[in-house]
């Protein structure tokens, strides 16, 4: 018997099956097993890779067995499909593809309506009553076929198409109706003979015999070589050809198509969730230019397609084991089956779907948990539009999405006029950027918007870390300080005018709309019985799962109680980040700050330092009865001084009046403290070795509010955490200090507490020599925003101006601040945490800063052997997933591994 | 026979000898082998290490043997110097002091005088006729005794001096006469009463015997456990006493104190070089308080013992082979060495001794490589002042020491007024910082003189590339650029006023110093002849013998032919680092780079560029003809854009002039460019993958020039270095970018040249990626200078406001800026080059910045395995030697180990 070069599928049978992606390749042996299952796929049939392989090692001949199976495959199509090959009246039209055995981007683009000819066309067009289509459908036909079976440039189509619109002053190719595309066609067809010296061909044998062939010729072209290279693919493999029936569901009213889900994608729900159109193309339903139906309405118009499909994808969720997406179309009453994917949901559906799905015991937890984003889980925390509002106001610009959630109020253009405004209503905080004065009014505000920065800008990492709606970026704003108006998109909008702004998507808009807070948040906060919220109940379910998998502890980055009490509703198991200086911009406090920075000696300096001793040791005392029982990690004093003075000489004044120095001295001590590169300058631990006082003071506060606290019998064992240190001789100067000042305040207070002294570790010399630091230090704790800052030498504020164009040219593959860079800031960690564990084998070592709400960074995290990772509060859930995750995810690699 | 406890020493003879050091200690094995070798040392003897370890086995008792021999010893040396223990007549004083194996800064201080006593006092002061001398050697004593072997807190007998000189109101100790004295000897043994319930011991015998049990306790006091914890000295070696007879130069005019050198300390001749005093103290030689004669009127004062002296310390030059600096005492006739050691040299006088022994055959050339410290050799080349004329001018301040020589000229303190005052006469430029404005006016300037900054400050690295004096850091000045003047110490200059900087000792003086310029450097230049010099044939000679000892190679960082040149003369083997963003700041090249920046589309760039190519072209073959048959290494533009653009409404509006562009739109870009750290902002290959035409334009005009000169039959192969490079995909972009320029330009020739593409390995992550990078690179060049900053995180900028603090401290060691950091960056550049080679075995590796001339890091690169360094042309000497003894240590320590 002559070997077997053509696999027929169709009709509820198969030639092949799913497992035959060597001879067939992927998509063949899909539609092989699809049409084998039972799905109603068009029928059609692959040439099989052997083909393709023979093609090349026969000197570009096709093997000769293959002419006689290809046509009886073509007929047997048209027997099975009703229609003809070239036949006018019942015309069979199919698509050609490649389809190898790994899915491969750079090969042949698809050849649709293959079979079209200017009798098909003009049978077609009283068969489906629409013209205007099926001369579209040819044009688009001699266009790819032109281009991808004879090398025709795609320019030399376009320019032709916009002649015509040209001539017929119109901008869309919609706009061009049948004669318009008539009379294209028939340019199409002068300027292929022109470049091909050939009529073309109107046979539709001929048509698919170089369309074949020329998916033979693609295998070896310039694109599918380098890809293959860069994916490491053998160049052996071959391609297999699908050729496959065209179906149309704009044949008349027993015609359909449509698009929908096997559950609602949305919230979750166990319903057939689908739109559809009669006698229409696929575009029609996505495009929106006609209303679709909604899928119950198809059980009257055409009841036993809509049988067949709901039982179809019903059949599909099983076969698959999760919450399909399909397309489908009918044809005179028959129904296809176009394409089936795991379907895309909200966060929310997410979560639903897949607890549900568990209780329906169609996948274990494990599964469960592997089928949720992490990063998704965000949306259930946040707070969301009333849609039904939207149309009060107008969408004016689009920034970067940098803190989800939605918020509408006010216009304030300053930190100030932000906290006096939010007395009497929600404010939006409208800033070109933020920085740490404007602390405050980002605490006043209900969302923030800035036109400089990017995700991980200040504006939105601290508003991330309050969860706080955040769009930054919004280059489109021209914010005039002067005169407290802003401009945009030929808005102009005063302070104290109404904004919203879409943390979700960036999207800006001018006017009010309401938000509606998350149900699951509202739970958390008390405001909402459990009782009353199944999406709170599914939640605490899937979380519940997620920690008893995970084996990485997951803390918060929080600096007052609010946070902290909201960072332990979340799931967090202690404070690994606790930033000192946020609590030395309350209004109150900060010109005490301003006094002692002010201080040209040691006793003026301690003097206003013991004044703010109060106030920060109440602020610890807060943090740590919210977190009774758990570990609190604070960080001594880290930002570079001047950013605690005025800049200007009106803020130099206004200080100089309430603190009786002189606004030259203010000003020049500010210059003075000025610095090229703050970044690289006098900051971190370089703070309290030159003015160990300030060290001093902080110690005093953090163990003396636990040592208030022990005679409360509340216990708590605070982290000292030493910043920026490069060289174990920092860390020893502020550990013998930190022990010193600890010492003497026990004995103050006649208790004895547990505590204990680390340093971060985000300076990269730190890294490389961390068995020495090792020896000073109780724990680490990976700093890898600064650890990236220095590790690229990219200044997180200034890579706005080269990241987009690194991303652009895939010099990098993802912005390194947002996810860790795990091949090389990453080996700095895993060096730092093995050199470090050498020294102490029990090392207790975490990260904090951005990358640990990160899911990828997590499970790095988790891979490298961390303790914890710290976060803020709003991402305590995404990371005790993401951690859960990556437990499963090396269970099954090492399973894997064993088999 | 009982076991010896007491070695002699004196008259030409001794018990022991050089080698007993286990018994004797060093000092103890010293004085026996000087005496042994006929070294007139003050006769004396030693009690063993053994009866310090039998002191410590048994209760703290020494072995009753030693009575005998210690009793036995000092009545030897009564006998030897003829004087007796005690004897009012001729009292015979000794000094008693500590010696264990190693030496112990933590143990016993040394007590003189001892024998002294009220009766003593009496008879030495008729005997030398100085009774204040002898009443002030009394009270020493008391106070030694009484703090060393008494346990007295200094601080008791500090403040009885105190309220001495109150009383009589004086300042100084030196003004008080022999009663104030007597005064205090009474004061101070009444305060020896009240603290010890004992009179202070008027016996001699006691004296000693307490003194001698003293330092056996010594050896286990607090601060000689630390000490030899942390220099790991076993806590069992003991420590040995030495008991040595007090001289004296003060006995009148058969007496004699003196000091000197075996040579010439200044210029190296071989010539004895001594100062004394007849009837003086060591303390009236080296005071000042009176002029010492010079040595050859010894010979006629005190003849035989000017012969004695003169063939003693001949013979000690030749026992330890090198120049000895020694210190004598003539005592009624009798010479004594007190102390011989090795002789500090100027560099000139380095070179010339250890060249002028090498031909006397004392030493080997390796010897003498390692007889000179490699950073004297720059002394040699730096101009100096002519010490006679320096009266003219006044020191008003001290800053950082820079750039070695002296300059003096007429202030200037602006870069163009700098050019416009050398056009009549020398020029000194003052600035609070400089920047790359400013290279111009350094370039006219004869000196830098600069109040911010370290000596890797801008000003710093420039001057020392350009070889100019500079004194950095002077924070006495006050500089105020609104009116051109500037205050210092109560001085008021003004432009053009004249000021003089030692840049090998950081004084400032106002006022003109006339300078000579450096015989060597004059030489090289061809101002005088070779033979003329004798100088400069001993340099060359011993620059000789180090090319031929050292393996790495080095080159230099020069941007002009100029610089290369000089380079080239001082012996570079090649430039390693050509920055080239250093051309862009001539007068006629400045406005085509704003222009250039300024553009906002690539056409207009890209016209701005093709005007600055030709300029770029001519100055690479200007530097590859100077370095003919030498590679050169070219670094394409690093700095970030904005140091290019006028900061101030008055620049911009003068450029707007020049070029047409609105003054306020040159603003906007400056500010649109500002970056909050530059240090990691939009620089080096950041810059070129954003603006490709800038790397086009450079590598265009670097092989074009190679082009050119091929013609000429001058080959070269440049070596392109992609600067900043974090990230393979960074090299990649650039290195494609670049040879796909470097084949058009070539191709547009018809030439065919050989050029490499490699990299600065400058950002952390690119030495922790070195491996994926090295698959990109023909060759890694270390940018210390940056790694540096970036490891630890410093600013170079602003570094200066902690790392005073980090060395005072005793956190750093060293400033890092100054030389490599080899425990932390050292081990980045050990790593990436290990890395870099596991990929290609021979990849070559260079360092380019400012330790490439720093002896330490110089053999650091030696040690790890670095095919070159690169450094300012000035330093090259240094890096040559510097590299030679890298190779004979490390012989040296592979010797010692394989015995």
């Amino acid at each position: 018997m002559a070997k077997k070069y053509v696999y027929f599928f169709g009709a509820g049978k198969a030639d092949g099956n799913g497992k035959m992606k060597d001879l067939l390749g992927g998509k063949g042996a899909g539609l092989a097993e699809m049409s084998r299952s039972g799905v109603p796929v068009p029928p059609g049939f692959t040439v099989t890779t052997d083909t393709c392989r023979y093609y090349y090692s026969h000197g570009r001949r096709v093997p000769p067995e293959l002419q006689a199976q290809f046509k009886d495959a073509m007929r047997k199509l048209e027997k099975v499909s009703g229609k003809g090959f070239g036949d006018p009246e019942n015309p069979l039209l199919v698509s050609v593809r490649s389809g190898a055995k790994f899915s491969m981007p750079g090969m042949m683009d698809t050849i649709l309506n293959l079979g079209s000819n200017d009798a098909v066309v003009e049978g077609l067009s009283a068969l489906t009553g629409n013209p205007r289509f099926v001369w579209d459908s040819y044009r688009r036909f001699i266009q790819m076929f032109g281009n991808v079976v004879m090398g025709i440039d795609k320019s030399e189509f376009e320019r032709a198409i916009s002649a015509k619109k040209r001539e017929k002053n119109v901008e869309l190719d919609t706009q061009l109706d049948a004669a318009d595309l008539r009379d294209l066609v028939a340019r199409f067809k002068k300027l292929y003979r022109e470049k091909t010296k050939e009529d073309f061909p109107q046979d539709p044998w001929k048509q698919l015999v170089l369309a074949r062939d020329a998916v033979f010729k693609s295998w070896n072209n310039d694109r599918a070589i380098s890809y293959r290279r860069m994916n490491r693919i053998p160049d052996d493999l071959g391609t297999a050809v699908n050729v496959q029936t065209m179906v149309f569901g704009n044949m008349g009213d027993t015609s359909a198509t449509g698009v929908g889900f096997t559950r609602n994608p949305m919230n979750g729900a166990k319903e057939f969730f689908a739109e559809y159109l009669t006698n229409a193309q696929g575009e029609d339903v996505v495009a929106g230019t006609r209303t679709p139906k909604h899928i119950p309405q198809m059980a009257k118009e055409l009841p036993e397609c809509y049988a067949q499909l709901k039982s179809i994808t019903s059949r599909l969720e099983k076969h698959y084991r999760d919450v399909q997406d399909f397309e489908f179309t009918v044809e005179r009453n028959h129904l296809y089956m176009l394409q089936t994917r795991t379907g895309k949901r909200t966060g929310m559906a997410a979560v639903k779907i897949a607890v549900d799905m568990v209780r329906e015991k169609l996948i274990s937890k494990d599964e469960a948990l592997l089928r949720v984003e992490p990063d998704q889980l965000s949306q259930l925390l946040a707070p969301v539009f009333d849609e039904s509002q939207k149309k009060n106001a107008t969408q004016v610009a689009k920034g970067i999405n940098a803190g989800p959630g939605a918020a509408s109020g006010r216009v304030a253009f300053t930190a100030e006029k932000a906290v006096e405004l939010a007395k009497s209503g929600p404010v939006v905080l409208v800033r070109p950027e933020t920085n740490p004065d404007d602390i405050e009014g980002m605490n006043a505000a209900v969302g923030i918007l800035t036109a400089i920065g990017g995700r991980t800008s200040h504006a939105a990492v601290v508003a991330r870390g309050m969860g706080k709606p955040c769009v930054v970026g919004c280059q489109a704003l021209k914010i005039d300080p002067g005169t407290a108006t802003m401009a945009v998109d030929g808005h102009r909008l005063k302070e104290g005018e109404s904004i919203s702004i879409d943390g979700f998507t960036g999207e800006v808009y001018v006017g009010r709309i309401p938000t509606i807070p998350s149900e699951i948040v509202r739970v958390l906060r008390g405001e909402l019985s459990h009782k009353d919220s199944e999406l709170y109940g599914v939640f605490k379910e899937f979380m519940g799962w997620a920690d008893a998998a995970r084996k990485l502890k997951v803390r918060a980055n929080a600096d007052i109680p609010r946070d902290a009490k909201a960072a332990r509703q979340l799931g967090a198991e202690g404070i690994g980040l606790c930033r000192t200086e946020h609590m030395f911009f309350a209004e109150e406090r900060l010109p005490l700050m301003q006094q002692m920075i002010l201080s040209d000696n040691v006793v003026d300096r301690k003097k206003a330092l013991d004044k703010l001793m109060p106030f920060q040791k109440e602020d610890f005392k807060g943090l740590f009865k919210e977190m009774r029982g758990f570990p609190v990690t604070i960080r001594t004093l880290d930002p570079p001084l001047h950013e605690f003075l005025p800049k200007t000489e009106a803020e130099a004044e206004a200080l100089s009046k309430k603190i009786g120095i002189p606004a030259q001295t203010i000003l020049a001590k500010s210059r003075d403290l000025h610095e090229f590169n703050p970044m690289l300058g006098h900051r971190g631990c370089r703070l309290g070795i030159v003015y160990p006082e300030i060290t001093e003071m902080q110690v005093q506060a953090i163990i003396g509010a636990a040592c208030e606290l022990a005679r409360e019998k509340i216990r708590i064992v605070p982290e000292i955490m030493i910043p920026l240190v490069g060289h174990k001789n920092e860390l020893k100067h502020q550990k013998d200090l930190a022990i010193r000042t600890a010492d003497e305040t026990m004995k103050s207070y006649g208790v004895k507490i547990n505590y204990l002294v680390g340093t971060m570790i985000e300076v990269p010399r730190a890294a490389v020599t961390a068995d020495q630091i090792a020896r000073e230090a109780d724990f680490f704790s990976f700093g890898t925003n600064d650890l990236t800052q220095m590790g690229f030498g990219f200044s997180r504020d200034d890579a706005g101006k080269f990241i987009p164009a690194y991303l652009a040219e895939k010099i990098l593959k993802e912005d390194p601040f947002q996810t860790l860079d795990q091949e090389g800031i990453g080996k700095l960690v895993e060096w730092g945490t093995s050199q470090g564990r050498k020294v102490k084998k029990d090392l207790k070592v975490g990260i904090c800063g951005e990358h640990g709400g990160d899911p990828a960074s997590v499970k790095f995290c988790h891979n490298v052997g961390l303790n914890y990772v710290s976060c803020s509060p709003y991402r305590i859930p995404v990371a005790r997933l993401a951690a859960a995750q990556a437990v499963l995810e090396s269970k099954k690699k090492s399973e894997y591994s064993s088999k």
